[in-house]
């Protein structure tokens, strides 16, 4: 199909749809003429998936790409192996951020001994996690180890719901199942966090002296 | 203190300083001369609020207002209905997404009816994860109630993890700590998820086979 043909498939503009190729998000057409090219359904997947990660997810166009590229080599991979390439892809553009305290970092040391996780010490994931504490800290809230652990605790549980979808078989292709999992379902999962705390904001509302309520197991 | 302090101890530049004040994210300084003003220890801390939900949330600067401005006429109100004006202030900033599909949103009501979840049927943020099932759908990956309800149900306990949090008393500002709890906490439990999938896509790797792995209860 033609790029016009692509855009109005997709509902993305010609412009943004070149944009795109310039900043190697989608391969170029194939060239037909000498001002014209062909795109395929493949064009159309990929937009679509460029679409999720960039307007659905938010995500800096050059993070995208870093994601995007992850699903070009890794063929024959087992599921788990391009998940954690992925994690890799998604970290690697947070590395600009100004660097954790040593006591955010020890706290999330001490979380990730706690729970038994094997991740390399100075894992992007673990210094995001140390500056997201760092923040608290400056505003005069202490939140260390032992408060993050039953959070710690259901990620763990959230996490084996993935591997879960993961391992299920689904058709298509299985790496970009586990982009989609580990990047598009994020937003969904702190949606769900927001309508659990308003439901229970909603019923207890009016009692500030009864803050969990009645209904607590 | 003056402007040039202000931004010393808070290593936000002045310039930045400025364009909070006139975005309404932070209150002016009182005038002590013609073109001087004083800010005190108040400006510090709001400051340090604005670049948490800013730089280290990464809320727009619109958003950001809009959960500030709650903070300003909830005093001596519960937090769990502090807590809900903040999730009111956060919808309706995306308010200008496009709309969901009929589809997606009778997959998140019956999910809100499975949870037993008494949320309005229009919320912004039933609105928001019907888009995010809209956006896995338009990529080929069903994705519905039944999927979605063990996540529900860890969100369920997240959201209870909070309240515990927000009754326990830890000196400071009630509505400042429910602000805090709601939108500062998402990216660490992201990151929590990230690396217990980190984890588990280490240790099962190199076994496609297994996906479960044999650490499985």
């Amino acid at each position: 199909m033609r790029i016009s043909e692509l855009a109005s498939s997709s509902g993305v503009p010609i412009a943004t749809i070149k944009y795109y190729i310039r900043e190697g998000l989608l391969p170029a057409g194939r060239p037909v003429a000498a001002n014209q090219a062909d795109y395929g359904e493949d064009h159309l997947r990929r937009l679509r998936l460029v679409r999720a990660l960039v307007a659905v997810r938010g995500l800096p166009v050059s993070t995208a790409a870093d994601v995007l590229a992850v699903l070009g080599d890794g063929r024959g991979e087992s599921v788990h192996r391009t998940l954690s390439r992925v994690l890799a892809a998604m970290d690697t553009a947070r590395a600009r951020d100004p660097a954790a305290s040593d006591a955010g970092l020890a706290e999330v040391h001490g979380l990730v001994a706690a729970m038994g996780w094997h991740i390399p010490p100075r894992s992007a994931a673990v210094d995001a996690l140390a500056r997201a504490l760092d923040a608290l800290d400056q505003l005069g809230i202490r939140f260390g180890t032992r408060a993050l652990l039953p959070y710690a605790r259901l990620a763990e549980r959230t996490a084996r719901v993935d591997l879960d979808l993961l391992a299920a078989p689904a058709g298509g292709d299985p790496a970009e199942h586990a982009v989609l999992l580990a990047v598009l379902l994020e937003p969904a999962l702190l949606v769900l966090r927001r309508m659990a705390q308003e439901h229970h904001s909603a019923a207890h509302g009016p009692d500030p002296a009864q803050p969990g309520g009645a209904d607590r197991p």
